[in-house]
């Protein structure tokens, strides 16, 4: 699956006491350390660069294979190969023969950067529930920091799928002079009614659960019941049902699906109590819940201080970037219409942009399997971005 | 909004011990009384009785005003105006001054009709988790004891929406003689993928409460944290989106709408936790846990031992029924496909029906609050039937 081999995660500090991180809540840290990989080389004027910005139980980790990450908990074997190593290579849509790729972790998560379950130097204990509240805006200029670390300043493109494609926006009309290419891919651009429903409802699956204690389980054993149901709950958005069921078949009803007092009965119940579970030993709840939380509040107006949408994107407009937008038709997570929400704003804001809907069997989760729907336009604009500098 | 007035919950045995109830499973009962309301005057030859099938969390309770059902715990203030109100009167829907109309509570339900929460008279204590596994087909055959025992043969018609339209369906199909009309409104005819799904998630909410304990919480107190989410998990597939957000901004957040970390900030939160929350006070979490799992394993086919759709819909065929079927536009409970294929097997044996779909912004809940567009058809089709007789 993957020409890249083996790779390693390597961590840059970002924070430290005498430039400390502050949140837009206005909570700081002293010591951030962000994992990241990178795939490719930089180029002698560092303006090969794509930053790539993971989805919500994602990580660093997009290409190649990584057997471990130092110090790292929750990695496990279903982290080993990149999530989108159909996408990162040489001659790939993200061609590493020409490309600097870049993917760190989100701030406040569990997979090498800073987040609950790190040590807090100043107690020696982990952060826990007084790790602050995440912004799509914090995660956007945490990793904007890592840009600057690796010595670049202006990147050819950001990239980002699901809640990786908030990220990407936000960047663009953060800095809009430090990309030229965005790419957001079954995104959206303000969460709907309907996100805000089913984050709230994964974040009280965890509440609920005794073990959870406000985020102070690491002493006394993680959520897992709360954790595996949160994450049943958001799977059915990934998959599209169809295929839901078409894997589910293939399942047997396990012992271990027997509850006080229900039984599971069939393959489809099975096959989802499966995802929930096998979930909780690679993810931490304290940054589930962040992250939750991370995209119920997001609003790219309010956290850019923009006046109003229009003022947001004509930062776009006068940065002269270009957007090249994806939308998977049958998307139970981003629907098409958040995207076609972003295009709109894009095309008040006069702002270049190619939109285009793949039509897939497999629902939202068409952009980490079916690389032939997306790779010749990310080529294209790629390479039109690269010519024209 | 009634012309009825003040209305009464009668109770009717229909299980004795020398008369059991057997249930699917094998389970019997010695003891089952139906909780049951009627509504307008059966008429000398006992022709112009319509059997109304109640939704989910609905009651025998659906027109009128009734401000207390005999021993019964979960009645509170929201269950005193009839959910259908709007459907049964003179001159409405389901003409009272036409008709004698029945409904009654859910074998298994907690508004009088025996359930989990029941004392069983062979311990003195109640049912609990001993309290049988309810299938449509239970539900519907403790019913058609209940119409047996008024005097009834033939009904003009059964009439159910949502979960109260499976039960329509099967009470068809499975006493093709007692029935001429048939209508189901905004159902389905088997569960989909979706619905398992859904149904799964609300299971394991309360479940996963500590409180919940395999159903044996009458002494302790009830899973009202596992209740509420699941309330929440369902209430989101029954109003509109739309009206979800009209309605919410109209609220405000809530002190209580803190928890152990997260903090509620936004209306449609607000609204969705006062919706989990009001509801604990007026059902039983084992009823829900029946009724879930009563929806979730549903099959006409398997159910009323049919060897196939047309084997089961030929039934229907044969006793010469009409049906009259309702969509939704933009239903997300049970979606319009979910009719389409009643439909599809109601064409294929060859069943006389009318399907119609009605365009409304309210969603799934159109059906009780939108008699507009149901009504004329209703009472052709009814009127049609009892002149036909």
């Amino acid at each position: 699956m993957s020409d890249i081999g083996q790779v390693e995660t390597f961590f840059k500090t970002i924070a430290t006491p005498e430039d400390p991180f502050v949140f837009r809540s206005g909570a700081t840290l002293d010591h951030v350390e962000v994992a990241y990989e990178t795939y490719g080389e930089l180029n002698a004027d560092a303006s090969n660069a794509i930053l790539l910005f993971h989805a919500f139980s994602g990580s660093q980790h997009a290409a190649g294979y990584n057997p471990s990450v130092k110090g790292c908990e929750f990695w496990t074997k279903e982290c080993e190969d990149g999530w989108w190593n159909p996408f990162i290579g040489p001659g790939k849509a993200l061609d590493t023969d020409r490309y600097f790729v870049i993917c760190a972790n989100y701030l406040g998560g569990c997979y090498g950067t800073t987040g609950p379950a790190s040590l807090n130097p100043a107690t020696g204990k982990r952060y826990g529930s007084s790790f602050p509240n995440v912004t799509v805006n914090d995660m956007v200029r945490c990793q904007a920091r890592l840009v600057t670390a690796l010595g670049i300043g202006k990147l050819l493109a950001v990239i980002g799928p699901s809640t990786g494609g908030l990220g990407c926006v936000s960047f663009a009309t953060l800095f809009p002079e430090r990309t030229q290419v965005v790419i957001p891919i079954a995104t959206g651009v303000k969460t709907t009614v309907l996100n805000r429903i089913i984050l709230l409802e994964q974040i009280l699956a965890i509440e609920n659960d005794p073990k959870f204690k406000a985020g102070e389980y690491y002493e006394t054993g993680a959520p897992e019941t709360g954790l595996s149901l949160a994450r049943m709950i958001s799977h059915k958005t990934f998959v599209h049902l169809n295929a839901i069921e078409r894997r589910a078949s293939k399942d047997v009803v396990q012992p271990e699906d027997r509850f006080s007092w229900y039984q599971a009965h069939d393959h489809v119940e099975s096959y989802m109590l499966h995802q929930g579970r096998k979930f909780t030993d690679r993810f931490d709840a304290n940054t589930y819940l962040r992250i939750c939380e991370m995209w119920s509040r997001h609003d790219p107006v309010v956290e850019a201080d923009a006046a109003n949408p229009m003022d947001l994107f004509s930062r776009s407009r006068e940065a002269g970037h270009q957007y090249l937008i994806f939308s998977i038709d049958e998307d139970y997570c981003f629907y098409p219409e958040e995207q076609a929400a972003l295009v709109q704003l894009l095309k008040e804001a006069d702002v270049p942009h190619l939109f285009l809907t793949v039509h897939s069997e497999k629902g939202h989760d068409s952009f980490l399997l079916e690389p032939d729907l997306y790779t010749p336009h990310i080529q294209v604009v790629l390479q039109n971005a690269a010519d024209t500098g």
